[in-house]
């Protein structure tokens, strides 16, 4: 009889088939299960000499294979896919035993099956999980929701799984029910203003400067050594200086439309519902999906003549500026993240450590970066930060790039560059940074047809203006 | 015995019972109900002169002063408060009865309200009525959905309270379920959209032209005998004119923070499910939060400074510019709600008519406006029209307005004016015009990290580059 597993791993896809060699290669046993045997076989005949393996042909054996309390991660397909692994799975669970989530469920989804897990006496944890494939095997950034205690069963063995810096590991208990999932689910928002960024910055580049793609690809290398130095400025890198079969660089040759699977917008979705200006990752989520509209651009580009005004030759403080207004974007975008999940922990009451949401995105996610060690000092030292662009060091370096920034909007919209997350940004930033704002006359408007009254600067209270009556003024 | 009612209006506050009065006035007799009977009183003492009113002091009276089948529009806050209405009135119905909903329900409600009431042989329409209460009185637009034979039972009675455009009234049948509550929605948003750009219209005049409210009033009466001849316009102009008690300009004087109720919110959400790029709309909302987030503004406005270039004096060109920013802005704002609405009939299986929807919005509601006719013979004529910037008006209109637009988002940039909505339009409409985008980099930033693979110009099929692999390239 070999000894039990420490961990079973429910669905043996890419992501699945990392996460259980990265457990194995850490020194904990692993039973196996995939609905179709043939992954789970692949897995132990390419990777069985990395750890302890112990493949199963049915859930009775896998189930048997584990040591008592249960820990079992489902690496499934978001949405039905996991209810439906998870009725298969809990008739032959015991009291106790611990089922995760380990994919990108909507927080919602998680928050309904922790309720009925719960009242099974099964204890459920989701768990977002970045880093793609390399994270999961290498150490990947995990947040986990539920409850607590059932989060220090597991503790020992996703901490040592994660990715490490600094000796500290990218894991931690994030918050109750599906805080975990949530917290996921705007870092997955935040990689969309990220990427979108960047594409505009290199569209900037290519368009009004002409560089091609291996200039570009310097262009970041050298960025990727200051202030935006993070995973993405790094690949972007990469991306940018392959050339594939033909010679050519790679990227000339991709189709410029846009997938996304949906996170994005749930996390858009949701700042709506909230009640959180979430500009820059909702302008990222649109541009996909404006992009991945190619047959409607290509009528449109054929209606829509644009007279391209000349290229300019590069200057070191171009670029520079394309560098400041790709930061300081990048700031407010993680500014409006960091809000939505302020919003959302008073609204569903879980006491996000922001701090510590902060410190474990530092290494493991697509969204790690230098500049998330300064988050985590932002929140660490101040409790009542009311918006990350406030805190000192965001604030010097917003205003340091501010006019970089205003000039490449001002360029872009010369020379005909879409800059939806530039340009939503800096009017996020304009509407922020003013004590008065226009939006009296609006109140004066829904008043006017509305009878929705408006209140006033000099007195207190809520007034209406009889407009289509006498013209005076009530108080109300 | 009296003459049984023709309509039974449940719900006195202003909107029922401007509603109520509207249908008495055009010789309909009206049965009226409140929870609280004081409004009842006070509308038929108020009002009794104008038409056939039934007061009733209960339900069961309510019920029985109405001729079969019975018409009843409920006109109550929307949410919980109609439910709990339906499940008191239904009980007193009879097999056939029409109940319609008067206010502004979330589509999907209004679908689940409509199974239910159809289970009970209950007849249900959801009728968006927009107009205001001004509307409500003297003639709204009206958007019914539900079943076509219920609305042929309520249509003489609707087109009769509905304002005349044309002799055209602004009522028809807009779809089954919850379609009519849907466009309302869609109607509110776009509504959103407008007054956002007025608001920054305003901004401008404002701030980079020092313009004060009287001059600016005179701004947008000029405007109201142009192209963007418009309600919202017209009242713009009313409300900039306004002095209060005090002899200044009544908008001085109002604070700046913007409300919202709902619906715009729900305009934004819905295309994020649907996938339809609504920028327009979504910038608007968002600016109405972060406009309302006063506080964090007066902070961010102390930590954030800003040196305010000279003001400059409006030339008529200036203004011209601001004007055709506006223009080409709402342009994309309708363009992108009709595309929303497209997407919606093709998604839950409506079959909406555009050109009748534009037909309707032309008078009664808040956004009607002469433009709308444009619209009209743009649906009309074309039915396959893939996007309104493409019809030959909007497409001569968007590129006779674009220096100037182009012009007035750079002049914002530079004076610190927030503009989302004009810069965003602008960015959607070089995203849209453009052949080539930038999201090819985009996708290989997601294969690079998440294997999700991109498609090739030159050649059919999906491909991977194994990236950290040996760098080779895989068709999968």
């Amino acid at each position: 009889m070999t000894e039990l597993a420490d961990l079973g791993v429910m669905g043996l896809a890419v992501m699945g088939a990392n996460l259980a060699r990265n457990a194995a290669r850490k020194g904990f046993g692993v039973a196996l299960y995939n609905r179709h045997g043939d992954k789970t076989d692949t897995l132990v005949s390419e990777f069985g000499h990395e750890g302890r393996f112990s493949p199963a042909k049915d859930l009775a054996g896998f189930v048997a294979a584990l040591a008592k309390p249960r820990v079992i991660i489902i690496m499934v397909k978001a949405g039905k896919p996991v209810d439906d692994v998870i009725d298969d799975l809990v008739p032959h669970l015991d009291d106790g035993d611990i089922v995760i989530d380990g994919g990108n469920s909507l927080f919602t989804d998680t928050d309904r099956r922790f309720e009925t897990l719960k009242s099974k006496n099964i204890r459920f944890i989701g768990m977002g999980v970045s880093g793609g494939e390399e994270g999961a095997l290498e150490g990947p950034s995990m947040m986990p929701g539920g409850e607590r205690e059932a989060y220090a069963r597991i503790e020992p063995m996703v901490t040592k799984m994660a990715a490490q810096v600094d000796g500290t590991p990218c894991c931690t208990f994030i918050g109750p029910g599906g805080a975990g999932h949530y917290v996921k689910m705007v870092h997955n928002g935040i990689e969309y203003a990220d990427m979108q960024l960047i594409t505009e910055a290199y569209d900037l580049m290519k368009t009004v400067y002409g560089l091609d793609a291996p200039a570009m690809a310097d262009v970041f290398k050298q960025w990727k050594s200051g202030d935006l130095d993070s995973y993405l400025i790094e690949i972007t890198a990469a991306v940018l200086a392959k050339t594939d079969s033909t010679g050519h660089p790679l990227v000339d040759s991709i189709v410029d439309q846009a997938e996304q699977k949906g996170t994005g917008r749930w996390t858009a979705a949701n700042a709506l519902e909230l009640g959180v200006p979430l500009t820059g990752i909702t302008e990222a989520v649109f541009a996909r999906v404006l992009s991945s509209q190619r047959k409607l651009r290509l009528e449109a580009a054929k209606a829509l003549p644009f007279k391209q005004p000349a290229g300019r030759k590069a200057q070191a403080a171009d670029l520079d500026a394309i560098r400041d207004a790709l930061y300081a974007s990048k700031i407010v975008a993680y500014a409006q993240g960091f809000e939505q999940m302020t919003a959302a922990s008073q609204q569903y009451g879980w006491d996000l450590k922001l701090g510590e949401v902060a410190t474990i995105w530092r290494g493991g996610c697509i969204i790690r970066a230098r500049f998330l060690d300064r988050i985590r000092d932002a929140y660490g030292s101040e409790t009542t930060l009311s918006n990350l662009i406030l805190q000192d060091y965001f604030r010097d370096a917003v205003l340091k790039a501010e006019p970089g920034w205003r000039r490449v909007v001002s360029l872009a919209v010369e020379h005909g560059v879409a800059i939806p997350a530039f340009s939503s940004s800096l009017s996020y930033y304009d509407g922020l940074r003013r004590e008065r704002g226009p939006a009296n006359l609006l109140q004066g408007l829904r008043d006017y047809f509305g009878a929705h009254t408006y209140r006033r600067l000099d007195q207190e209270g809520s007034f209406h203006t009889r407009w289509s009556q006498d013209g005076s003024e009530v108080k109300v």
